[in-house]
């Protein structure tokens, strides 16, 4: 375990703990008169966002992005790591099994620098840089959309990218999921005095991530539908000029196969224009499915 | 029928009931004053979800998960069970036709352990462990997606996966729609002293079965999908590859059969170069088709 | 026309009317005293569900399920008949065009026994057995179902099910429309005083129609969806062994038309060992092809 | 410009105006003291329905039905037509640019009869007969689709209904929407004192319109879904066929290919039974790819 | 920086403000007492549509239409740009980093005019013609669609216009989602005394917008639908030729072969009439065939 305390401001404290063990964090229960059954689910590292309010400590987990990288395709607790805060208007505090380093960047931007002077003040911001750790992912997924559109739009013939767009998807639909169910624990952050405008630019924050994720998934879904149209197409494209060719190809050969058989009396054989005529007659063939193909805008 | 009577503590008593006759039944509701028509809902094996009040009497009916085996595409009956459950703050009672395991385990860890002190809890703690027994079925279908999901990302060609993907869509589908029907007598169970946060923990778990199995729809769909653009994708590849080789064949094929026709005035059969002048002819015009390809990028 | 009185209990009056005529109607209402709109309406054999409370008069339309054997696609109109009901606390009218079986049934089962002792029983008792007339249906069109994914599931070459399936989705498609709209009618039932639990009743009643149909519709999307996956697959199948047969043939069959072509001067054809060569030289193409396959894991 | 006043009952007067210059708009408004805003609205033919009430006068906007025939494919404002309303207890004013059919209706059955008696009787009316105008083209949209349904249905080849299809889709699509946007101002007529029935009749009318609409989207999308699988399978039959020809033919054809090889040594071409020996062996080729069909249960 | 100031009546000013600087917009705060939070909000180019009241002045984010013309598939921020206002009773502030085409709009049309006479009066004809920006964008697409449209409803051969298809829908869903953002922001403007209507006017154009852009969606989805419907009915006519063509020609260059080969003994050979009756078999094969596709309803 480590446990840092940091002081916020005059009487307030922030204490942050990674990784405790459970007696470590039945002390600090017993300490700050936490809730049995909230200290059991702070211990859980997959658990799901949620909020409480229990014995007038407020209680909520969330979770932010740190991504496994061994796992390309991950479920919400693979792709997110959960973050278990209590606070009342006295003290708040952090819980987590995984490093935070969006954590460190609080610690350094407000409260280093005397920034802040309120429980909610603090937790905002914690809030706000948690959802700013989705920032930087959803924008490596847009990017890698908008380079495999270009692909998709100019090149005649792409590579398949039916596997990266599903991986693209897979890990927009999971962050999504995990935003939509930090909606709850976020909307029961009540504003005091002044800093109902803070609370707000938490909320934008989330309104943000959320749209951005939701036009990824838009985006990849609209982009997969093009792909199979394109693709319909190539297959269409490829089954005309099979056809095309078969067409012309089959009577030609047959005739010329007639003319090929070894039966002793055919008068045709022995005709001096036989051959040339036989070259004409396909010919003419050819001449009428190349006008047929033409009706039919084949050509 | 089997009977069984619980002290959960002063005054409180658990009454579980496995598959009562009609007339133990109606002995039971003489005995605790319960209403005519929820005794005849607490009697039919198929009935969904639901919650009442009636005469001060709460009753609601669950599902727990217990899949019938010779069953792999179940309806919500072959793969759910029902427990009915009567309470007032003096009694709990539980009424199932089938075995309930999950009750065993409650009595076994909360009442001879003697941690209840109120119906609430031990309801909370039923419910809980109703919902529990949805938990390792999910994952099972999770870890059976997440094996066919890396087969089809990784081989080049795999089994047929439809008809599994169809059975596990199915059992998420109808597991889902039972959780959703179970949300109404959930959010009837009202919270009342100290025991607010065990409600809470109990709902967390039903969020997180409903999560569990959206996600596993979710990614159901998504491979589903992926499924069908690979294959797609794949006849594709199979089209343009016997488009090829006949586009470049039928032309080749149809000139030797014109030197095959056994006309006996063919100038060139005579020859001395008629043979290589028509291979180089041949090469010619493969060349041409290879490079019209080329141009097409189908090589 | 065909009127029915009945003694529900003391005082309270249950007329049972079949398609009566505007003249006859207009007598009832003038002694019933009932509103000149909502007769027009009950009157009408294709109004859709609705409530109503005029003039103290409670009115409201259900549709019962009623198929038209002639019509397979059926519409709302000819898949379900209307019922018009008219009752305050004193009587209940009921108005039909057509028979409605499950009135008799009623009649026998509560009426006849005097187990009804109020309009809302009653009414209830109407309303149960409505919603009962969509449970046969649901069940038949449910085991067609099950019947279609095991043949589905089972079988290598399974008979088309296409125009089936359509079938059944139609009819559970209109079934779960009728019902959507006769949840506004239900839910204007108030119980009172004793009849809390019947209301209930019927409103499980309603919540388990509602489910069976979605399940059906659920699972014919589904199977549909499988079904075309399977069609996709085969259709794979077929092409990659049309395509393995070509690419296999078609180099053989030029290279043996080629020493079918009637040059004077092939040299090879005098060679002694030509023969043997080509046949080599075939079995070579056919192995080179062999591997690629292999290696293409198509074989 | 054409105007006609009414006399609806003592006091109330109903003034319908057709296709009003701004000038003459600008008097009646003067007259009747209309908002300047409303006035402005109530003259553009592309507005969208609405409701407002503005200094005690009520304002809304409908449409009404009115395809423009050369545009099969037609936007909101080519299928329908607005209507403008503004309305008091003592008078009722209807604008509109184009003719409105519906409107002499409303006048000679109910004005001319004397059967209205306030304001909202006259407007019910008219939004009845409004909604009425959407009737025979969803019934037309409708026989449409059932005959094309049975078309799908009996026959084994059909003409292609894609087209149509996308037709009628758009514009059960178009209207179905304009419905929608009908739902607002027609909520807004609040009912008075004997009015409630002819209100609800009119609200009827409009549940009745988007039932039938929303039944032929439901009814065209699953018909084009229909169309696809039936279109899906017919490829594969097709396809099949060609596959199951060409696996037969192909051997053969390379077979008799192979002795149609002009080489001096080929010892079989001198055997006396090297003829039928071939073709038995042909025979046997044949019996074989049978068999393999068959256990295929292609054949 | 850009600064201008207008006189809109007495004691009302509306400030309008090109990209101002870091330090500009802290006079300017400081000047008019706004919020540091909303501050910094209105210098970010890329803020999504947000409304807040802070300490008596209202804030809020709008966007309008202007697209980078260089991104064909443009994302939120490359197709609209950001107006942040801040306004209370007495003074109105706009703040935009890049030109605003429809604010010198307003300034001609109201305000040089003097027909505005309140904060709210400017606030609606800034919004109105903010939401007028999208107009000509979503005409624009409306009439590409409708050209396609025709296009692909009567030519044989269209060309492909996928991805136009695809670039058009990208466009309105972007818009689409900008629009449904900017709900929130103008769904808190409150009308005062006499601007109800102006307040409404304002509220049918977002109405009018979002369901134009809604129409595009609709028309562009199922366009697109049709599009793959076309696609795949003319891969099946296209392998239905090859089909049928593959079927005539392949037994009958079998038959020519098997008369091609060169064995000694092949009695058939020598027949005076094995020619023409080779001929005729062909013609008989011809036309079993013939009738078997008939049957099929193939040609
Ligand atoms: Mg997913
Ligand atoms: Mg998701
Ligand atoms: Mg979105
Ligand atoms: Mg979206
Ligand atoms: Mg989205
Ligand atoms: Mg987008
Ligand atoms: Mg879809
Ligand atoms: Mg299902
Ligand atoms: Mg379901
Ligand atoms: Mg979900
Ligand atoms: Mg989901
Ligand atoms: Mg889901
Ligand atoms: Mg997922
Ligand atoms: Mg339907
Ligand atoms: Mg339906
Ligand atoms: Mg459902
Ligand atoms: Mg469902
Ligand atoms: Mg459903
Ligand atoms: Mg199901
Ligand atoms: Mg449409
Ligand atoms: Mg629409
Ligand atoms: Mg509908
Ligand atoms: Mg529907
Ligand atoms: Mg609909
Ligand atoms: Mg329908
Ligand atoms: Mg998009
Ligand atoms: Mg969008
Ligand atoms: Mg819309
Ligand atoms: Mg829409
Ligand atoms: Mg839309
Ligand atoms: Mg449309």
């Amino acid at each position: 375990m480590a446990i840092n305390g940091y002081e916020v401001c005059d009487g307030i404290k922030w204490i942050d703990v990674l990784n405790p063990s459970q007696a470590e964090m039945q002390e600090l229960s017993d300490q700050y008169h936490l809730n049995n059954h909230t200290v059991r689910d702070c211990m859980q590292p997959e658990h799901l966002p949620k909020y409480e309010l229990v014995d007038d400590v407020h209680f909520l987990i969330l979770r932010f992005y740190s991504k496994d990288p061994d796992r390309p395709i991950a479920t919400i607790q693979e792709l997110t790591n959960k973050i278990a805060i209590f606070y009342t208007e006295k003290f708040i505090i952090t819980i987590h099994k995984a490093e935070a380093p969006f954590l460190s960047e609080v610690r350094t931007k407000y409260i280093d620098k005397k920034k802040c002077d309120s429980v909610t003040d603090i937790l905002v911001k914690i809030i706000w840089n948690d959802l700013e750790s989705f920032d930087d992912p959803v924008s490596r997924l847009s990017e890698k959309l908008d380079s495999y559109e270009s692909e998709v739009m100019l090149k005649k013939t792409s590579p398949d990218l039916t596997q990266e767009l599903y991986i693209i998807k897979h890990e927009a639909s999971v962050s999504h999921k995990v935003l939509m169910l930090m909606q709850e624990p976020i909307n029961h952050i009540e504003p005091k005095r002044g800093d109902k405008s803070a609370v707000q630019d938490m909320q934008d924050q989330y309104l943000k991530m959320l749209t951005l994720y939701s036009q990824v998934l838009d985006d990849v879904n609209n982009l997969m539908n093009l792909y199979m149209s394109l693709s319909a197409k190539r297959t269409n494209d490829v089954m005309r000029i099979l056809t095309v060719f078969s067409v012309f190809f089959m009577p030609l050969t047959f005739i010329v196969g007639v003319y090929g058989m070894n039966f002793k009396f055919m008068p045709e054989l022995n005709w001096r224009l036989g051959y040339p005529m036989v070259m004409i007659f396909m010919a003419i063939v050819t001449i009428i499915i190349y006008f047929w193909f033409k009706r039919k805008r084949w050509l």
